[in-house]
């Protein structure tokens, strides 16, 4: 087990850490560690919205939750030498949920999946699903099942949802300007278009007084991926991946958290992977001046890992950039296809007595393959999900008798 | 090997064939062929283009081809017992190009990648490629070279771009409706929105006369997928899959062709698989009744195959739904957060000295995975492509060394 | 398709076509063909019994085969400038049955597995199945049933199980000895130790007389795999394969045949794969002086294709060096400890209602994996055998309610 | 973390122990813990040897090892309501490391390969490589590297080497029997043939005085897999697997130990696992009557996990039964097959620079496949062996540039 050089007390909220952790993307957060190119160390890590969510039976809490302290992040970590224009190397050597006794707390032994309500941001199906809902899974080792979705255990792709550097001041000026520019087309929307800098619950390690007003002000929020990493939630950022990240600032400045025991691709929920606080093992290196030798100015790339869970038999569902209910054609909208793959999915999984909210749970929390399979054959988008047959204890293949249907419960929706 | 029900002569159009084929949706097109369910059989296809493109360096062929001929397909089978509702379930048994002497034609030994001009429709990437381009890939058993593409070398998943079910008079009349009423948002657009019915180059098996004309009237065009399957360009409907398609009309009349050597996710420079002509053998049989009782009511589900070339190492990229040349932020538009994947991947590549439009040919054909892999987390839509490093007989994965510099050729271009 | 270098008859035996094959390793036998490095080809290859066995329920054939004609070989193939000591680089490029309509001969849509009467060689569990039996498997494309083992559907490991490149005459000198010597120590064990040199039903392509008698004095019999490569019987010679032959004799000298549709490790039924007729497409190279460079002496070395089918789920099965009806243990004997465990699996199957001979046949043609798992915990070695679940249409995992018994046919046994 | 049942305190002896291990196979050691059925529960295991090994670059340690004390196991567990002709399911839900600081214990952060000297019992290649060697691997998360073994980088498929349930009385007189028996057929060999009872060292939980006496005179050495389980070292019992143990004994009585952080199929080094302390955890279950109700009488069965790392493209190497030393035919020995391939894969990586001793740990330790590919092809058993190629930092595969050698550095050897 490598040092820990970013610990968390699962008890308390990262407010409360010996070293406190941020919640707002900003330059001038200052470091809480070190390190040197080579290391290799341990980032603890507490779930995303600091513990407001409860292992129980009722979606109140994903109703009523507080997004203004989201997401929870540990760091920032310096890393010596490194400088804007290099490639910061990051190997996630091992990652897991909170390594003690079962407890109250995300992480211990269990973790939850959210729908969002819709007044409350919602989630990629809120015209559909605009109510709070929620699935509470528990662990097996690296597998998990859920009470309120019976009949389904699988194997996670466990990763973190949000890892990243610090914008430059630059940087930073540019995201608040061309998202507010967003805003501005609808700024009544519900939910809104995106989220601007808000001064509410911001947390910046130990800053306070002025400076912390100021991350509040200038701060980006943590919900975009952007091209210093960020939110991309994407579930092959596994054990054994190997991350490059751009630098923008001196010292990278990484930080991250947003564990996931398990994601379906789209983490279409929103909260829709498995959340859980836990920790991570990083390897650090540089590539200097590696921005520019690759020709890497936007984004990250990365190597996935090599230990995902290996399922062989999957059922595909197709969607297309249509609005069906409206009949509406849209051009090439790969959003849009992939929206009606999973609806499509959702409405088969429905024949087999799983209720909507189940099904749209379940897609945002296993390890589901969502392709961009077509986009060019206008003005039609074609984007496909992958379902793994394996992961239920029921063959959900169509055959000439019918679908199994049986009575599946039900998962935890508000009052 | 099971018998040959729609029989292609490949020095031929396929207007003198035996039995023609057609090239438009259209529920009155007589089929060529009546199966029964549980049969196994043959279908012979051309290229999509009817012949159009010949294995040489220019890409003027690509430039000038003439699309109002597109998709040659072979069919209509018609399948006993088949009624609207049912399933019909279609395994793809074999496939593979013209089984014999290496000749002229695309699938004797060899196929193609398309860069399409952005005169002629274009591709994904055409604001930033607007010519024509073109790669010829020679075959070798399952896996392909190019000449235009030295250092690579890959195992293609075969797969047919294009099959389908005949829609219902009336689900034609809502494609024609719905697909106009897009037009309409921007008649004069080049390359155009959608492509509406089309007299010009209309092929409807024997039909001919006012029957042919009204075909060419009211047929759809076969580009977009749409309900009935269609032109999914799906790469993994390879070797070894179960097609379930949605029956519309009595006898379900199912057609298809366009098959493709290989293909990545997307098929991103339009006729961006490796084209070719070939064979495709299938069992059917039916699920009567199967719509309802699985839910599925606007497109085919599908398990894919077992046998796709099986590689374990890659190389990612990341979109985001950001345009970078403006700064301009879009709401959690998957199609533009993948457009920027690619060319993310295409300006990586051009570091190891492929040419921009080497590097699009390559993403288009070789088995590149595309996966929505964050569409919640707003405003910014995540999308990667997953390229397999064993492909290449360099290394391209990122090291302190920076990348390996060569002269790589260069692709077909137009004069 | 590549040109077709050495080409069968598939209506005739392999003395009658016009560059007749040869059923023995001799450096004498003249080459059918020559190539130059750098060449792709086709060659044809006849089933290894030469026609013996039908399609039919009866296992007469079998029991009945004639083995002095075994196995028919495709070839010599010369390849210009392979010089001993030389490696012969050979890519397996593709490989299937007949490409012809159904017919009366293995490969014509069908293939066949045979359980050899002990009288007549036996095979791996001979003394628990003296008997001859056999299943009739119909091919789909790459998938196989049987009509004699119901309840079984599975992609195969297409595959050759038998090239090599001849030997020089110290080598065949060295392998008559040893060979013999192995035979003396127990000369009238039925079945025998090895299979000498024999003079009838030899065939060497074009010599006849004196040359014709000497191969069949001094030929070695190609059972066995030795250091020319010859009868591997690896599954994983499959499509993509590359294989690196040691060269003997100028020109290399390769040959081969036994095409196998399908196979499990071990081949265990002795002519266990599916057989069939076929063609098979090269790439040849060399590495010039390549035995010495990698220290290659002995054997052939390969890198296996990847497109082997994809098996997720395995039902393992464990055999230990220990002879369990007299309870008597032998040191580290792995072959026995294959034995045992595949005879725990065919004791499996029998209570889901197969017989032991249906069981045996199936362990022999479909994708099985044996492993060699310990062989170094004193006295017992340790083998597994590895049955892919997902190829049965019932669920053969234990449960507590025990197996699902039905009635699962016969198949064909000998009068 | 489900609750530790059975716990070690690393720093201590297995006899030091607050519930003291065991370390022969005797149905009269008590158990230490009784679980129901459904329980998922942590086992601590300390490293097989009692922490004789050091971290360090001498392997005196190796050649002196005290194997009277072998293999410290933790348990027995008994299973409320299991008796005899059950069947206990055992998934392992999750294994690992030590999870605490590096420290000097096998385990904390780091692991060793050895081979035993001849003398000492010796590896399956004892005859070619007679003296004791070392090497020390480096945990970084699922991966493992070695300063004596430069240039490769691996994930190890992380399982027990050794769990089974307690024979019962007559069982173990039937092993104790058979083992004498083959004892009896050369005496004085070394290594010898089998290990019988041994008074010296031995450990029985907390039996003392005459009970512990009786143990050393009747309880079964720990080395070879039997019809219990026991020392399978089988790298596929991984995460997620399932496997089903015959009970003999009411309770079952569970024990085990051995964690390897990653072993090549054979584990051919005899201690050839990368060898750790650290933890297991289970859930278990019954079958009732499962024994008779699968046909299971003589070994467990299991289901591997999904979850081993993905390799894609592999170097082969072939051995077949016979000693090319002497030109020996030996009988259908998969054994000497096995060996063969191994010294042939040893011989090719001493062509790139590595030692064959270094080369040998390494195909103990990395996950390396072992196949039974032929054994009907009389005389001569075919095994192969599996090597991953992506597990090298430069390329191994053949070419016409010849190997890459370069200075390998060294591994640990004996003064």
């Amino acid at each position: 087990m490598p040092e820990v050089v970013f610990s968390v007390d699962q008890a308390r909220s990262m407010r409360d850490q010996a070293a406190p952790g941020h919640n707002r993307w900003h330059p001038d957060i200052p470091p809480a560690v070190t390190v040197r190119p080579g290391a290799e160390f341990r980032v603890e890590c507490r779930e995303w919205t600091d513990g407001q969510i409860g292992n129980n039976d009722s979606a109140n809490d994903v109703r009523d939750v507080n997004l203004s302290v989201c997401h929870m992040l540990s760091g920032p970590i310096a890393v010596e030498g490194a400088e804007p224009g290099d490639l910061l190397i990051i190997d996630i050597l091992d990652i897991g949920p909170v390594p003690q006794e079962s407890g109250s707390l995300p992480g211990q032994g269990w973790g939850y999946t959210g729908i969002f309500a819709k007044q409350n941001g919602g989630g990629f199906l809120t015209d559909q699903y605009p109510d709070a809902y929620k699935a509470i899974w528990d662990f097996h080792g690296q597998q998990a099942t859920s009470r309120h979705i019976p009949g389904v255990r699988f194997t996670g792709i466990t990763h973190p949802g949000l890892f990243g550097t610090a914008p430059s001041p630059d940087l930073l000026y540019r995201w608040n300007t061309r998202e507010q520019a967003l805003i501005d087309t609808a700024p009544q929307r519900v939910p809104p278009l995106a989220l601007p800098p808000l001064g509410d619950g911001v947390l910046a390690g130990p800053l306070s007084g002025p400076d912390l007003d100021r991350v509040g002000r200038e701060g980006a929020r943590t919900v975009p991926p952007r091209e210093n990493g960020g939110n991309h939630d994407i579930k092959n950022f596994s054990r054994g991946a190997r991350v490059f990240y751009p630098v923008y600032v001196p010292g990278a400045l990484f930080s991250g958290g947003d564990l996931h025991f398990s994601q379906g691709d789209g983490e279409i929920t929103f909260c829709g992977a498995i959340e859980m606080g836990g920790f991570i093992d990083f390897h650090v290196d540089l590539i200097k001046g590696g921005m520019e030798k690759y020709g890497i100015t936007t984004n990250p790339v990365f190597l996935p890992g090599n230990v995902e869970p290996r399922y062989s038999e999957f059922m595909s569902f197709i969607g297309i950039s249509v609005d069906h209910d409206t009949d509406t054609n849209y051009y090439n909208d790969a959003t849009l296809a992939y929206r009606n793959a999973c609806l499509n999915a959702i409405e088969y999984l429905k024949t087999f007595g799983y209720s909507g909210a189940q099904a749209y749970l379940l897609l945002g929390a296993a390890p589901v393959e969502g392709r961009v399979s077509g986009v060019v054959d206008i003005p039609n988008a074609c984007c496909t999900l992958y379902l793994p047959t394996e992961i239920f204890d029921f063959d959900i293949r169509p055959t000439a008798d019918g679908p199994r249907k049986a009575d599946r419960g039900s998962c935890a929706s508000s009052s």
